[in-house]
């Protein structure tokens, strides 16, 4: 059984932080569009960033900043402009954020961390940014998590946040996140963002590899489109409020909070995919039999992100040779004699032959899966495995519909 | 200028080839499904072929045929069944089509070289194809390619073709190449197949050589969907019946052998690209300023293969910002204060920065390329510089329409 239970209150369920979000007149529809996440003490700071060359200043600030000092007391997010292929002005513009909400707060500047979405190309709209900075400031709250999760996202149809409660030496701590994205919808709000929070205490070396393992489990298991952002980032704070015993080494407390953390980014990930445009359904992957653990995922990822396979999905068709052809091609070796192939319950393909099976069942089942009718699950499942070895992986996308061409290629820049 | 003609003839322009496709009962459809290419003597044969982990068994013959011996007479070649995912029948399958064809020719079974295309899963109907081989055989001519052309489609909406004549030594040495592949458009009818003969004399692993970096440079540069197949195939023969001196080593000779037979790649490829199921335009990607070539062509072949710059081309949107994504994605550094950004005549980005540009004249431009109504090429056109490194590399792809995804998802297995 999972060691956890979920809570209500996102990014405030942890103890000692607040946050907030406002409209600043940054977009142009008006809606809420700068959050803040407040630690009311010094938190460890980890960070996960986009591996894209072009790279939005928020990124390039954040990650300067968290290799000179692993401490934070804020997270200051912007929606509308993207502040990426913004050049030395960006910079200047990504500095100037940090110092206005450092003011604010009495801090020191290198305290702040920084996080932008929108349209590339275009710079923070530092009038209003300017302006509302005091008042965002003024509004962060105990309860201000879903009024932040509301004002980070873009084109995303819902808000997605999630809290955990666990225990380390029998006292409760918590982990809770937000984030946004829903696939590069708009031309360039690709922006996937993801803030967590924590009141464990763990040493800053530690916290940063929990944090790393959990995105690659879970951000960087998730495929919309196959297309990265300038911007993606996933910062996660650890203020040791929960009073809790320090953790500052490997051990059984640490895999115990490193379980509730991957599971925050999991759910956060998932909700994600889900979320992708013009999806009708979430659809997960589970590889297993490799060598390791990222030789699993890799498989599980070039399956779930295959515009065939997607295409079957979108169609109900248990379609188990793209599934075959997109395991082949991960660039994973395996023997082919071991392939198995499970969608749902059926049994598609052994010993790497096909099976006969009940198609029109196997496609009732997806129909039944993507409705949400199956185990109270919208979640259609595949199930693959290459071999004997130890190494198992996840990996999770959407179906590909004519609604992602259509807002793709319609929206007009 | 090009140091060659396009000439008429596919496969059996170069001295010395026969070609042939016939019905032989192996498509439901009742249309061409089995081509021969014959060489009137032994031919230097090299391959390419899929790295997929899970392959056809024509594949794996193939690979070890041309491993033991660099010589080939035949090549036979059907469509409808994919003989991939067949197991150890499968293999005997392959084994015996190669036997018969040896027979009727009288020839050695280690001369022919076999290759499918069609549902993966299923064996070729070898009752078929061995009532089919002698009339194939029999019906094998100098101006056969068309025929052949014609029998190794499958999903494809057109034939693909070419020949080309250059000289070495001041005589005609002729190059010609047929192939098919539209994207995975079936299920699992996902193979691109080419074939090409060439009348030169070169030594073994001088034309290895040269056919696999044709192939990097043209085969492997397209994007349809990203989909890699089971089955995907390119083998080479160059017979010497040119009589022309043979080429044994680099030089200014086999400079000349190898850019033609390139180019008969490329267009080869790019007529696959064009073929594109659902695509109303080519498109090409042009990279340069990386360190080497394989790094422009690797930006290259992201930009092509990016679903949202695809989705952009299908709505003729300039959209710059979904180029410098994908580029910046690629796995390439660079310094994104280099990057350029060309479309058509239209810069949009330069210096890593956007510039200001004439948006509805750059969709314009993107209409009347994809109309094929600018400069009489039906090609939309994007450019990207990198830096100053001496690497240029290029890519093919399509466009991302509705019809990609009532194609993928209406097919019912």
């Amino acid at each position: 059984m999972a060691d956890w239970q979920q809570i209500a209150g996102g990014v405030t369920a942890p103890k000692g932080y607040r946050a907030a979000g406002i409209a600043a007149g940054l977009k142009p529809s008006g809606a809420p569009d700068l959050a803040l996440i407040l630690s009311e003490v010094d938190a460890i700071a980890a960070g996960v960033f986009t591996t894209s060359h072009v790279r939005a200043a928020c990124v390039d600030y954040c990650r300067q900043r968290l290799q000179a000092k692993h401490t934070a007391r804020a997270i200051l997010c912007n929606a509308g402009q993207a502040n990426a292929a913004t050049g030395a002005q960006g910079w200047a513009d990504a500095v100037e954020s940090a110092e206005l909400v450092a003011r604010e707060l009495g801090i020191a500047p290198e305290l702040v961390l920084v996080a932008s979405t929108g349209v590339i190309g275009q710079r923070i709209k530092m009038d209003e940014l300017r302006a509302g900075v005091p008042r965002l400031v003024a509004a962060a709250s105990a309860d201000g998590s879903d009024a932040a999760a509301q004002a980070i996202i873009t084109t995303d149809l819902v808000t997605k946040s999630i809290a955990l409660e666990t225990t380390l030496d029998h006292r409760p701590v918590r982990i809770g996140g937000i984030c946004k994205g829903s696939g590069m919808i708009h031309p360039n709000m690709a922006t996937l963002l993801a803030f967590v929070t924590c009141d464990a205490a763990v040493a800053p070396h530690l916290w940063q590899q929990m944090v790393s393992r959990a995105a690659d489990k879970s951000f960087n298991q998730i495929t919309v489109d196959g297309d990265t952002s300038t911007n993606d980032s996933l910062i996660a704070l650890a203020n040791g409020e929960s009073r809790t015993p320090a953790i500052t080494e490997p051990g059984p407390e640490a895999d115990k909070l490193e379980a509730a953390l991957t599971e925050v980014c999991m759910h956060l990930a998932k909700s994600i995919a889900r979320d992708g445009e013009g999806a009708t359904c979430l659809l997960e992957v589970r590889v297993s039999g490799t060598a390791d653990d990222a030789a699993a995922r890799q498989i599980a990822r070039t399956i779930a992100g295959s515009a065939l396979f997607k295409s079957a999905v979108f169609g109900r068709d248990p379609n188990w040779g793209r599934i075959a052809a997109a395991a082949g091609r991960a660039g994973v070796p395996f023997e082919q004699e071991n392939l198995m192939v499970r969608l749902g319950e059926f049994l598609l393909m052994e010993n790497g032959q096909p099976l006969p099976f009940d198609r029109a069942a196997a496609s009732n089942y997806m129909k039944q899966a993507a409705a949400g009718e199956y185990l109270k699950s919208d979640t259609v499942l595949v199930s693959v495995s290459v071999g004997n070895g130890p190494g198992t992986g996840m990996a999770w996308g959407c179906d590909l519909s004519y609604d992602y061409v259509k807002i793709n290629a319609e929206y007009t820049t």
